[in-house]
């Protein structure tokens, strides 16, 4: 891991049912992130937000000021990988850092996100991954001439 | 690369504008994402979609039917990147191998999936990548007791 450039948190999301059974019913239609009686019998134990939802919420975290690039926010892809699922009640927000900016042509930068829960006040004593993303990003320049 | 134990080929999925900038205005606000004046002057040169608005039909066209998984289809995580942006216009079709199936506890299994686009009837011959997803998913099995 480079030295970090830069880092930064986004603001925060409140994520609650309505939320995560309207992202289902359009995407990703299953019933442990549809119906609550269904999720309590599934692996789950619960109703959990589909892993995309999390994504989703994560880049308008990074949009709304969580990775301020002059450009946009324009990925390239990614590694990703959602450690716990998001539920009702968790309070989202996001953390990233620049890892690396490579001279490139496009001009590419390389960044750790991490999505955070903090439910409660003693957010810290709480504080649980949700969802990991090492990204490589297009990072806009001024032309030099 | 593991011998394909399996192959799936999903539905299609017709990409409009409409759709484009109602996932933006959600999830991704950019102007190249929101707005068709401001898209034609970004590097894109005209209306894209999100590459997380990608990833969600991804997941809505694998989930009825593209992948059929009999416990639901539970990513861990991927490596995901965005060869080319989809635009209006776009069909949209998810096809998926099954590259290993990894006997730990709990069952995952490895699997590639592809995004194509076919624009018109001759899509063979414009078949072009908007997605890739290598996933690690969770593999329901019966208790053998």
């Amino acid at each position: 891991v480079a030295t970090p450039l830069q880092r930064f948190t986004s603001k925060t999301h409140v994520v609650d049912a309505a939320q995560i059974k309207a992202f289902a019913r359009q995407f990703d239609p299953q019933p442990f992130h549809l119906d609550d009686d269904a999720a309590e019998d599934s692996l789950f134990s619960g109703l959990v937000a589909s892993g995309w939802h999390t994504a989703a919420i994560t880049m308008r975290l990074l949009v709304e000021g969580g990775l301020p690039l002059a450009g946009g926010v324009v990925g390239a892809g990614g590694e990703l990988s959602w450690p716990r699922p998001t539920r009702p009640g968790d309070v989202l927000q996001v953390e990233s850092e620049v890892l690396e900016i490579m001279l490139s042509f496009p001009k590419i930068i390389s960044g750790h996100i991490g999505d955070a829960i903090q439910p409660g006040l003693e957010w810290r004593q709480w504080r649980q991954i949700v969802g990991l993303l090492d990204v490589r990003a297009r990072l806009s320049v001024m032309p030099s001439a």
